[in-house]
């Protein structure tokens, strides 16, 4: 079974598998070369040593690799790490990937279906068709279920992307009606689009980070030429829908300094930029939350990115006004 | 029955009531006095000019009354004129305000109504005593009834802030949900008081205009101090309890450059602040096109707050595919 | 002859060709319908009444007609208009377009070699064959003869975008080789692509306005768009070289809040960003002196866009030194 | 010979010169006085120890002398120190400068032999003879020639106030001629100019710092008294030419947010403007790319006031198409 | 005896004297020449018509000269216009400039004593004697005297600079001494120096606008150059001491974005930025309120450069209690 | 007698008391449990570790506790800490508030004393009741007098807020009158009121923060809250003055980027705001040279809110000529 590193106490004895995060050789004071390894899990970092036959072990893995490891864990410098012991490669059909990696909680293949199922409330056949094609395209599909949907700030871990697309289809859908002489059929496939370039913009193997093309183009670009990609297949689709399509993509972070080229001048390009952000930001301080509000406390470390704390007490019950209040409220108003 | 301004043609007679906007005097070539006044209804502006008994008869009516007017309309310098032969006073109940005033289209009684049955959705016993106070004092439900939510930007006419509350505690109710961990009772309650501070920052019973607290305090301000008014009336209503909802009356513009001392630090606040936004911003688009798209374009003017164009093309024909290709998708999905 | 609307003086005969800008009916005092045109041409607009057979005319020409116009310039309300006596169409062959429509003064066939020229300086093969692709394509190549660079600020002429790319193209060829280590290949074909999108962001058949995919994509992705339409034409085109093409049109504007969804981050980039800009601003600059530095003003108006105004003396002669000033100076440096 | 503090081994023994940067003296556990070095070169900073004769040996240097050193290295805490056998106060005449001082690379008299070439491209004759003042100014001379550009954001080295320079006016004197109706001889002159006020902004005898007058007034200031009192030596030097040169002083960082009190407002400015900006921009990423790209790397780090990475693949073989397309190609051309 | 314009009626005889500010010629539908002139004085402006022996009286006057017309005034399109049947020039001799100009209403030669009396607490003898520099400087002190402190904004009318420094120097006379630490004599002589490039940077002998200095170089240049000079007239003057008198000079505008190059870096720059902006806006709200605060009303029209308007009730009786309320106070405090 | 923490040296005894600002367990490498502890005093902090008895010692007090010290320091891994012998709670009676805290330098009751005099000035019957009430409130009084003016900016110590109002009274006591038409009660009142929220959007009794209320309302909120409260009884207190006063404490801190929902909009407000400013920003530029100013420097380290350094050379002998200018000066004047 898996030792988690935020597990690992010390004087004790290690045997658990991890990610080779970083290998680098080194030189101790009797004159013989070590080697220095950044181990990695879901649950944190740990430093790794190898003091004896580094040379050999050295070509035993590279970084990148999963390994499992044996060893004991020691404090230096007031840190924990392990002198290793024993180190070999593992398969990757060996492990289980959300000992690694940050996962959605929910169920992927669920989630895809919930989001297919939106997906046919779209009536306009040609837009219909474009969804269709995207679920037909078995290496989108594989990577669109894979996805963070930001490195960072909201839904970064893997299946982020679904999850956050499912969430804004389910809200856009509850909410299209609300406001008369929007299209419905637009707005639900805009938001079903609207992200997909993020699964060309992120890289997401090892571990999230931007791809090259996700810093050079970024995935408002990369989406777009996905999509016109498949319209390029749909006989005759008609320009002006391609054009609002595209403009709801191209203009979903709602202004420049947010990255849109374009600000919406549609109302469904509206409608879908304020649902689209109140998602992300959600998500995205209950996330922060998780990592960053102590156990007890009320207020959240200071997020960097939207620059303030938050103010997330754990329990409500002040909410509760003592009996007499409650009596006295009831009398009042009859 | 009422003859809208825009329906007066050149040449024809008029005989039709008006609201007295401005009314100076002059002195003609002739050197007798004369009387200048602009004139509105809810279709617009006209100049209305009285030649003959001028003096006396601008003793008998005053600016911001309702008069009935006797005359012709005349072209002066290309722009259409009425050449009044008489005029008089006209009391209030004569009158019908929606003639002269720009209010809602939808049922004020109903609306209220739907506002009080959501707000029964609240529990919290010293919430749901909060609100309740609210309806129970006939001044502000008859303010409330009629005030806009806004001179200019959105729900911007009579009746406006209901329209705008009830729709925004709609969104809510149907959105609280959505996310897990947020207090609904908080949500709805904050939904349904965060912009009474407008019935006391506008005036508008002639046309919608600033108060002077509404200037020098702004409706943040004066909305907290009746709910303090309010609270102060419910014994043992929780200090943590209180802080919490005037924090999300103080923060629902979001950012401080939007008028709100501080940004959302709530999960409460963050969403009532993005589901505010879009209402205010969807309608006030919407209210927007109806004035400001001409007639089968494509493109809205210029709209100087949000600085820039819409574009809301009135049929969406295009979206529709011709048959071949819907039927090339039934058989390409299949 | 042209008789040019900036010519027409009071009290005189006109008869000369203009294109028909507007077109309105109304009724004279007389009760007889007349008809009012905005005349246009190169050099301004004037308008035009129609007091005669006015419902017959009416049918036999449209707005954006061309037409021949014969009648006299009268004064109304301190501004002139022609009384229309005689008003016929004319073909689009009967008129110089240049007469109607502010047009480059270069040649542009000439300017089109000069910029194939020094497109064949791109030695890099698919960098070599991209370039042709466009050269080989016969629409692409008559509308970018053929389109401006903006709608107003710089090179707001028909032919202005060439004359744009090609001045850029000049100044990157010149300056390409004054760094080391930058891609000159990579430089000079961002240059000759780097604004092609304008050809579908503007139109300007009749006048110079924004077209619809303008407004809601801009020409920034409309470039990508026709840039890699042509790529797919090419058998394996690098993707990393495709990319940091497509890098250098998304990111020449250098900034988000100047329109660029990314930052320039590649050498090339940086240096694109810089000449274009300076090219752009120059030719701003000396398109706003021609119309708006008064005659012997040094000071030219104010330029809402770049918010300033610019000194711009017509004589330099306080540059010479009168003659003693000279000798000392000789005599100092000795 | 110079070894560098980046070449200094664990363990190996030192005997190299060094710049002393701080020097502070503390009590060993023994209850010794222990003197506490830090050392510098062009490669880097290391700590140094004096156990022995601690105080004796602090009266023979100062911090900002140069010094010999022997010793051996040692780690401590993971970090390299020197502990110092001997040490003793060398004169500047015994060291080079450039192994202590990041240096242009380029050589100093002949980029100013350069520069004054190109100064005397300059005809007009009163700009002329200001050149000229500062060419015989011996003392500014010197200073022009050591002073950096910047203190670390472009041509941050000696000499690179120099290097900057002579680039400018190399970019100026090929481009000047590119549009009509600017004054070469101005724009000649003004980049020449532009940036002198930086040899009293830095201080950059022992490394490069603001000075008190720079941190006060800054280099535009500073530099347009030198101007002034060059002026005033020349008779009847015209108060307009005056003017537009002190203009292109005053204006060259084209905005008040990047320092300039005033907006360029004639070509000129705008042109030396822009160029400036590119030439200080191109060097400032080429001068991080040698330090901030890892060996291999396409990324940069970040840079922290561009706020951005830089892509810099160090090969470019990508560029290169494979035989078949390149055969395609010319195929399809023809 | 001078009859204003803003006192002319319609139909009356006009026999005064006016300042021509624009004087240009047409051509009346009678084929003959006439005279259009802008004439103004200090209540404003009007338009005045020569019909009869227009070429004639066109030689004997030039715009900005002073003229003694007379004339009957008529109504032109709702505008009064000044039908004129004679124009003689007149010399500046024989007008009160205050009857054409803005002038402080406070007396020149009073406010000039005062500030050489407050420049006198100044016991720096380096600092004393620049103030004494300037003056004994005839035509310096002339200018200081007529200069106005800004086009628009505020203290703009002849003597408006006096005025200002004066302010100002008495708000630091009376505040230097509340904060220890500062050096009172580097402040007041701050004060006293810091606007002095106003009398360069503005042109107002005959209206207030910019000078070509004053929008290339700008008033804090243009300032620093005259002290530079004087301080040049002081042997020895301490360089440490002219680096912190310039640098309030360049810093008190407080920010970049207000035109100041640096901020305020010594507690006496900080000090002095304050008390300057305070007595800026102040004296422009109250500039603003005498022209743009209706009588009668509370709130001053719409300040476009403030971009605010100001509430400013005439009366403050509100602010008096009734007697009783006065009586329960006072019983309430004992 | 207390020692402070910063003249505890290096293997000295020490036998102090301090403030236990954290306290946390841990287990040694014996497998013991030792207690590690966060200590400070006014002077700084210090860790302190209790090695024997860990567990029963750590019975005996809490953080937030005073204590009573006995031990050693040592030095481990460059940093002093103690080896705590023997611990033990102290009463807050047996402690100095002073040696813990920063405090205002002045007498607190003095100052208050001060305030109360200026407040006599008021005159306007209902702004002095009100001032009245507030002075007779106890509660009020008490932690008006301790409370610090912010966090950290300014006056960031205990009875700091006392010492910048009376400040800010003085400032506005003395130059209320420099202008006409301005209310001096309301001025007055307004200087006195403007930040008292304060009391409440801090928490002071250990160490300076924000309390709850203060990060989601601020102090100007719950100021209005606190004036409210007061105006309520006061009977008759009129509208429009509340209206006014409330807009002061709103606007004080100038525009909403500064937290200001309102910006100031009466003279009243506009000079508050300046002298506020003024004052807050003087105290803390001094408060921050105290601490980082080293000495003997002429430049403070780097201020991040500020974003600048401050120049303030500690000698201003520079000023003082030398004897002969001071001569030649004197003659030259006569």
């Amino acid at each position: 079974m898996k030792m988690f590193i935020h597990e690992i106490k010390e004087n004790e004895n290690v045997d658990s598998s991890f990610l080779v995060k970083e290998k680098t050789s080194g030189l101790a004071k009797t004159g013989n070369a070590f080697l220095k390894l950044k181990l990695g899990d879901r649950s944190g970092e740990i430093e790794g040593r190898i003091w004896t036959s580094a040379d050999a072990l050295a070509q035993s893995f590279e970084r990148d690799d999963f390994v499992r490891v044996r060893g004991k864990a020691v404090s230096f410098q007031e840190r924990l790490q392990i002198n290793i012991a024993h180190i070999e490669r593992m398969g990757e059909e060996e492990i289980d990937a959300s000992d690694f990696f940050r996962k959605t909680e929910r169920d992927v293949e669920e989630m895809l279906k919930s989001l297919v199922d939106i997906a046919e409330q779209v009536k306009t056949p040609c837009l219909n068709r474009l969804l269709h094609l995207f679920w037909e395209d078995g290496a989108f599909v594989d990577r669109f279920k894979t996805a963070p949907a930001s490195k960072s700030v909201h839904h970064s871990y893997l299946g982020g992307l679904l999850e956050h697309t499912l969430s804004l289809a389910q809200l856009v859908s509850r909410n299209a009606g609300h406001y008369q002489g929007l299209n419905q059929d637009l707005l639900l496939a805009g938001s079903i689009l609207h992200d997909l370039g993020k699964i060309d913009e992120l890289s997401y193997r090892r571990s999230i980070d931007y791809s090259d093309e996700g810093r050079l183009l970024g995935h408002i670009i990369l989406g777009l030429e996905r999509i016109e990609d498949k319209i390029r297949q749909i006989p005759d689709f008609p320009r002006d829908l391609a054009m609002v399509v595209k403009h709801l993509i191209l203009s979903h972070h709602g202004q420049d300094i947010w990255g849109s080229p374009k600000k919406p001048m549609t109302l469904e390009a509206v409608m879908l930029h304020y649902l689209d952000d109140l998602d992300a930001k959600i998500n995205g301080i209950q996330q922060f939350l998780k990592d960053h509000l102590p156990e007890g406390a009320k207020w959240s470390a200071y997020h960097r990115i939207f620059e303030q704390s938050f103010y997330a007490p754990t329990s409500w019950e002040p909410l509760e006004l003592p009996d007499k209040i409650a009596k006295t409220e009831l009398e009042g108003t009859e």
